[in-house]
Order: C-alpha cells, then sequence, then structure tokens
C-alpha cells in the first residue's frame, strides 16, 4: 500500500508516459479520483461513452475537452458536469507542466 | 437564477461578513459544494456534528480544522475526509484572501 495522499498537488512527476490515476475515496454510489496527465490526450477518434455521470474539476494546468462537438477550454478552478451517455474526449492537456484533474464518478458499474 | 458558476476560483468577492455556499451539483446520494470562508471560523466551542460522510478539499486559501481534537492544517491541495459522527469546527481560515473549499456530502439527509 502506497501511503495516503493528503496533497493533491504536491509529489507530481514531471513527466510520466502514462496519466495516474488515484482513488481518494470510494462508496457505493460515489468514487473520487485524482487523475494527472502529462500531455496526453484522447487517442485519435476515441470517445469516452460512459454510463454513468462523471463531474470534473481542473486543479492545476491546462485541457481542452470536446463534449459530443463543443470544445472546452479548462483552466484551474473550471467544472464540468459529463452526464452519462455524452461522448467525450480530451483534445490536449498542456505540454509544459503536469494537468491534475479531480473526477467524481456517480454510480459508476462495478468492475468485475 | 443567478448564471452557473464555472469557474470555482474567479470573481470572488474580496471580503463577505457571511461565508459563501454554493451547490455545483446534486443527485439523491451525493452533493458537491463550493465553500468561501473570508477569516470566519466556527463560533467557540460549537461543533459540527453530521450524520453523513463529508470530503473536502481546500482550493485556495488556508485553514486550520480541528477533528475531535485533532488539528489539522489545510492548504491548497490538501484533502480530508470527514466522516459521519466525527465532530469538527474550523479553528481559522485565512484572513488575507479567500479561502474556497470544495465540499462533497454523502447521502445528506434531505432538508424539509
Amino acid at each position: 500500500m502506497s501511503p495516503p495522499l493528503t496533497n493533491l498537488l504536491s509529489d507530481l512527476p514531471e513527466k510520466s508516459d502514462e496519466e495516474l490515476f488515484t482513488t481518494l475515496f470510494q462508496n457505493p454510489n460515489c468514487r473520487i479520483e485524482r487523475i494527472v496527465s502529462f500531455g496526453q490526450s484522447s487517442p485519435e477518434d476515441f470517445w469516452y461513452d460512459q454510463e454513468w455521470d462523471e463531474w470534473v474539476l481542473l486543479l492545476q494546468g491546462y485541457a481542452e475537452l470536446d463534449l459530443a462537438g463543443q470544445v472546452r477550454q479548462l483552466t484551474p478552478g473550471e467544472h464540468v458536469l459529463i452526464p452519462a451517455g455524452l461522448r467525450h474526449r480530451v483534445i490536449h492537456t498542456a505540454k509544459d507542466q503536469p494537468t491534475v484533474w479531480l473526477a467524481i464518478h456517480f454510480n459508476e458499474p462495478t468492475k468485475s
């Protein structure tokens, strides 16, 4: 077990080939996750299409989201609700610093 | 209806005699709230004692929490789970800038 992550913005690696995903809290209805991106984006023509609502808040960095064709630019403090079934993808994230997201998943199906 | 609050950190009043509470999202199991404090603290000898779990994240400013006798100093990015029944109070919040919290309430009883 890694030690609990008490500060979401500290001790970030400068670079990583993969995004980091850390669950901070979970109960049967709700999961709170930190995501750290290092310039990653969704693969070309890939769309997330989830069966559950997700709320995301950008904490640090910069990101551009495509929400079913509507582009949203996110700076720290911006948040967006991604309703179940809304196709979305990450167009890009900051190249010069880690981008830190808080994601809250509502009634996400249990992974089997 | 006020316009939706899209950035949690922008357009903050410099001062207010009262804390600001804004619900950002709500479903039957979960409520996401922004709280802005302007140097406020809990009244002397007052303790919050809630029947539901609450998760808080400090986004900006500074705060000191008393969690059933254990003091936690919160800087931006720090988060803490306050389990149901854990008595807690805010010892103080920054006097020189607004303190912005994200609070997530789990299975909070419906207000009647």
